[in-house]
């Protein structure tokens, strides 16, 4: 076993915080020079923002506090494959490092779907790295949904 | 000549408000049940916000004003292409009609690109009616880049 490193443990906290306050469990940690500088969930219903996605709350948390626009500095943790806003604002943001758990077949567009990154119009890509964590974050979001239909 | 409708109007001078503040001339229009409820400029330099761009700020100040997460009754209008944050967002958002103005072979992501919409992933499309203005937007763009340039 590996042990899952500090931010993705971070990110998979707020996940859970999510899930407990009724939204899709997906968590994100941004980490600047070594120490985790914002940590936040998915939560457009509570906040009543449709771009409200823990990556986006990072982002935006993370270049308030730096003061800029871009952080080429920083590497985003999140608990799930990317979806095209997220991957875009990542690009935007030019970010560092993209670390994620679980792959998302339907939204995710990464690996899936819009595949942003891999666009020859996309003007920045992350280095990637994917499936840390992906068991303990696919299961809280299967947990989720299987709670919903039932 | 035709005229130009009333929200792509209020776009085009946040466009031109936004290119006086340094930022890239691109604006956008929020409307709900006839009326223009939101309407903001690409503001990522100003506000150091990666995520800034004019339609992620129309969408997040109209689904706070009506408090809600989903915009099904609610068009969007913007002086330029959508990028793939932006057509991610305006899914999320359910919004009903896109209305933009100029194409964007570099960044776009609804005719160009990633092609957000076209995807088989993609969980909502709008109806899309593009070239309203692209004339005075496309060259509101040029005029900014040429004289960056000069």
């Amino acid at each position: 076993m590996f042990a899952t490193p500090d931010p993705m443990r971070a990110a998979l906290e707020a996940a859970g915080a999510a899930a407990a306050a009724g939204e899709v469990p997906v968590g994100a940690a941004l980490v600047h020079q070594g120490q985790v500088i914002a940590v936040a969930g998915n939560a457009p219903r509570r906040l009543c923002d449709p771009t409200a996605h823990a990556e986006m709350r990072v982002i935006r948390e993370g270049a308030a506090l730096l003061g800029r626009e871009r952080l080429e500095d920083c590497d985003l943790w999140v608990t799930l494959e990317p979806c095209a806003m997220c991957a875009g604002a990542i690009a935007h943001a030019r970010i560092a490092r993209l670390y994620y758990a679980a792959a998302d077949a339907k939204g995710g567009a990464v690996e899936h779907g819009a595949r942003v990154f891999a666009q020859a119009t996309c003007h920045h890509r992350p280095e990637i790295y994917a499936g840390i964590a992906e068991r303990e974050a696919g299961a809280m979001l299967r947990e989720f949904f299987l709670a919903r239909r039932g």
